[in-house]
């Protein structure tokens, strides 16, 4: 894509963001467990009419190819409202399933799958989280406990999963289970049965259209045909869906944060107190300028990570260098609006009091920040000084 | 009180709280804006049984008097469930209004206003802030634009309030007005001509009873017996109330970020991950550890501040020491939890989830950090090195 | 001792300070590893005038007798200098050494080394810490490499260590030596044949005499009535010496950082920059209003931990979790006042620049941070909820 | 210059720094004002021999004539050891004085004053600062006091100025002083009749030549001919100076920061503590994996303001934004590094406790944090959204 149609199209994404999708942001069909599938699809359709679904796919599946740098700038520009990426189909855990299903799916799985995910007519889930009061896999994956064993050309998936994000209303989903010393994924239509949507988590954040579920699994029987990829990769799967998806959530909560800065801005200027704008106190203005440099340093290590991908590399490191500083740099951000915002602030009257939640559980899915500084001394205790970033 | 009678009531109401309170924090009477009014009469009528309603009042009020050092550890023990200050009546804003009533209210006052708040059978509110859309007073008195006028031996008041926490529902309302260059308080029945309650603030908080309301005053008329102490006085009242206010948000809230670290805790000891339970993990045992100390330093900040307020003195510095140090360090321990319980942490599986949102909006109510900051450096600015503490 | 011959000791001790030992700071004999035995000598010398020569000491001792609570105030008092402790004769490690041996010499022993040392006459060290080149105990004792064998009536010791304070000119040096599978300490003439001091280190810090020694031990020989108290109890008496002397510590450096405090804020309120007194820039009020909590809440942590000591306790969590507070406190404080005055901040043109250096070493002397929250979570683990304070 | 070539270039640097600079930081001509000129000529000459001094300066000054962005990568392995940027003459403050002179002066300038210079046969020093105690201009250039007023063909400069780096030992120096309401910059012969070195400051950095000093104008007589540039504009050409001058701080600090934690990194991989090495505690794996996300952040935010430079632009927000974030991270970097390495950490056994008082000074020197924060909250306070960066 050249430069010149990039531009164009964060310019046109800009604007449909800004005039379309953000008065939807008071609809009352956003409810306590993320927008209702019809507010999805009434944001869609605009989407559609406007030529912006999920515009950074290959054009095979109706994209316009971006790569990871171009795809960095699109998503911050689509995560302005926590309602963009949803619109434009480019949100969590979609976006990611999407990536994965175009690199392993056979070409049946495309067309029955991929296809209808890509058009934004279907939504999907990621089965891989187990629930803690069980000992099942958290961010440990090696503690998986969903188990799937064949049964001639069928294979039969017993567990329970847990914050299965969108498996309430969800087509299907890719459910990660134990096979043996390894672990396999399946394409699961949610309809099958013996699978159960046991219930719906209240959480913190609530842009997730479907919330988070807990789904058990009792004997479901899957056809071998729809195994995603090859028998007993599926940690390596999981790997090459990480790094990107951890990276795009990176890019599209950017927006939100500087959506939130945006608004706390405007309010520091035009709000004030003890005789002059509140901006003009230093104790709210240095807030700001902390937001202005936590904002250019995320920007910056996401379009570093972004190229660190782009060469080829799988950038296992640099996701979680990214996701580490970007997610806590973005916290800081919306924590710091919301203190300069007072008891606006932690109102609903803005949309940074959500963003302020939605940005909390961040630190926490793809893996906390505990987990990836773990692996990062890992990876620094092993390394010769130059062979980490 | 004698310090055996002081352990026999810290006790009972540790008990009560376990035993009694703690079963009500999943009762679906708890709605968006606060439990329900019956359900928090229900936990009265508990109480009372008990009794352990208002133990800290003065006698003349159905207490047992304790002083501020006892009242601390009182007020930390109910506020192990954030519904425990409201079952023994002890919770913002009443708690605060029955202090500043018991000692500026005439004995008409205290009978028609007092005795039913100390009984626990009605409601208050406190009505000071205004919007910040009409650049009325947030944290700074002097904006007050609501305004009383005398008219033969009533008053006549016009303005709007915002953040009236429980004004939806409570009996009366005590009103900070303009009166001249000064302020004047004022005792108003919420079911006086001309007051409206316009709407309710969707706020990050959830525990108090009606919310937080924005409220018009169109032409309220109020008699002058009403004035609450002398005319023209408002702000110095408003001193009387907000120093130990502010140290009780910090006993109550303490409570809370106790339970939540020992909920952490417990979770902590009994997860697995990467083959060790999560305590052994120096990333989580680290944040247990800070919140030992936090907790021991908050601790040690309320007692000290108490003391102050014991000795007679009005504690205006130690008590804006006492809200930051305190409120951020709560905050510290809030987050910490959550991070060490992950996507548990964020969910409403336990009540960590919702402590962790109250404690956020307590660094902003009763005054946000900075203000506090604001005038603790200009205290220090003037004083002698030794006149601050 | 009454509490107003207290005050009165206070009094004196605050007067001391600042009339006789400050101008101590800029005597030329102050030297790269400290002050010179010779500058030491003139500042007893005036404090023995004073009547303030360990004045916390057993009357035995010359003393009169102090609790813990009260040598907290005492001590606080003498930290005000950086001097202030040499001069009265209660630094590191001679006073954590007076300390040990007033409960475990023999009464020859205490004739012969502790006398002479709470009158000021001599100094002593404490041998632990071993080198990290040779993988020797660090802040591990587990690691300890040097060996004591018993001859006879005597015993050889081989060892190297490091970090020995005040080795260089002390009269006497307490060993801790690996004996089996257990340590035992010893009282060794640093004049024996065998000692070496092979080097000085340079360190950050620079007020104690003598500074940091490197000391090898070859085949020293010390006869069995040097042990002090009984074979295999060195660990134990380890602890013994340690909760008290990391509080001690504690309260000397609380002493400096107000020192900083006091000199930072006379700076901020006389300088002006951008047409007013910096103290009234927030950026730098917040900073002096941050020092003032920070000063307040470490003078919490101390008075508490020395109740516990003082109620016979062995304190040793509480001392970890104030060692932790009050160092990390105190370094807060210190980094703030250097950057408050900017430029004159990192010059030597006040003691500010000094304190800053000398408490950055406190965060590691006496156990890192770290390791201290290291068993501070394990002791979390281990226990009931309610166990640790 | 082509890739290679800088690639070549950076190898070569790397090799020299590694090879020939660092065996010098143990060099007994290190002294407490900074290393003596006979070690830096040492240095030099080697520099020289291996064709790399100031290889960044255009190609008439003997350079290879890098931008920014070439510079970035050069500075940064020159700043490796706190030796190397003295070693290839682009240390501070002569740097920002040759960057200078080749925009502004005169030919006959360049030939008297810039070609010594460049040659690395000179010092030079910038005396702009003025001392705290006489309320002269720290970092508010408004209160400039020094003075100066023509006299015929020449100007009278009277005055004082402070942490004058290098001045002890410089061959000329450029004085700003004021000329009725603007300020004018002149350059001046340290051997001028009327320049005194009152003192060296002692200050806790210790790198620069000839540290930093209290130097006194009392009637100095200089032609007009040695005005830089034109009468009346100094304030704009110290602009021209600061903004890349921090940046190239930036850059050779943040090599002295790799370096901090590539030793940290050594040992802790090597040293045991608790049973396994200290990297394996994630109380100090952490801390390295922190390191690691603040020197790529680092190196990000360098790289794009340097861009920003090269672009044409001034870069004076971009410049602040730099200086705040780097100068900050490195501190962090270096404060984690000591803390890594314990007692070592904290002696000279290693560079790393040098580094860490360089720093210090850092965050203070060009700018304190607080006064960039204080221009980006007026930056933020008057632009649209999207005008600051």
């Amino acid at each position: 894509m050249t430069r010149d149609s990039l531009d164009e199209l964060l310019a046109r994404t800009d604007a449909f963001i800004r005039d379309v999708v953000i008065p939807f942001e008071t609809d009352p069909r956003m409810g306590g467990h993320g927008p209702s599938d019809a507010l999805v699809e009434d944001l869609r359709a605009r989407a559609r009419s406007a030529g912006l679904i999920a515009p950074h796919l290959p054009p095979e599946l109706g994209g316009q190819g971006l790569d990871h740098a171009a795809t960095a700038r699109l998503f911050r520009s689509a995560g302005y409202s926590p309602l963009g990426p949803l619109a434009m189909n480019l949100a969590a855990p979609d976006e990611g399933n999407m990536h994965l299903l175009a690199r392993v799916a056979t070409p049946a799985q495309i067309d029955r799958f991929l296809r209808p995910l890509a058009a934004g007519t279907t939504r999907s889930a990621f089965l891989m989280t187990e629930p803690a009061d069980e000992d099942g896999a958290g961010s440990d994956p090696s503690m998986l406990r969903t188990v799937a064993r064949p049964d001639g050309d069928h294979w039969i998936i017993d567990g329970r999963k847990s914050f299965a994000t969108g498996a309430e209303g969800a087509a299907f989903s890719i459910v990660m289970a134990r096979t043996g010393e390894s672990a396999t994924m399946f394409l699961v239509d949610m309809d099958s049965p013996g699978i159960t949507v046991e219930r719906l988590l209240d959480t913190i954040d609530g842009t997730m259209p479907g919330g988070h579920a807990v789904v058990r699994l009792d004997g479901v029987r899957v056809p071998a045909t729809r195994i995603l990829g090859e028998v007993d990769q599926g940690f390596r799967y999981a790997q090459v869906r990480l790094a990107p998806a951890r990276l795009t959530h990176c890019m599209r909560w950017w927006g939100s944060a500087r959506r939130a800065h945006d608004i706390a801005r405007g309010y520091a200027v035009k709000r004030q107190a003890f005789g002059k704008p509140l901006i003009d106190h230093e104790g709210v203005g240095f807030m700001l300028a902390d937001n202005l440099i936590d904002l250019k340093q995320s920007e910056l290590m996401i379009d570093w990570c972004a190229g660190v991908l782009d060469s080829g590399a799988p950038g296992i490191i640099e996701s979680s260098m990214t996701k580490v500083a970007v997610s806590e740099a973005l916290w800081r951000i919306a924590d710091r609006c919301v203190q300069v915002m007072g008891g606006t602030g932690v109102s609903g009257d803005t949309v940074v009091e959500q963003i302020f939640r939605e940005i909390r559980a961040f630190r926490i899915y793809d893996g906390p920040t505990e987990v990836h500084k773990w692996s990062l001394a890992k990876a620094i205790g092993r390394a010769h000084p130059g062979d980490v970033p």
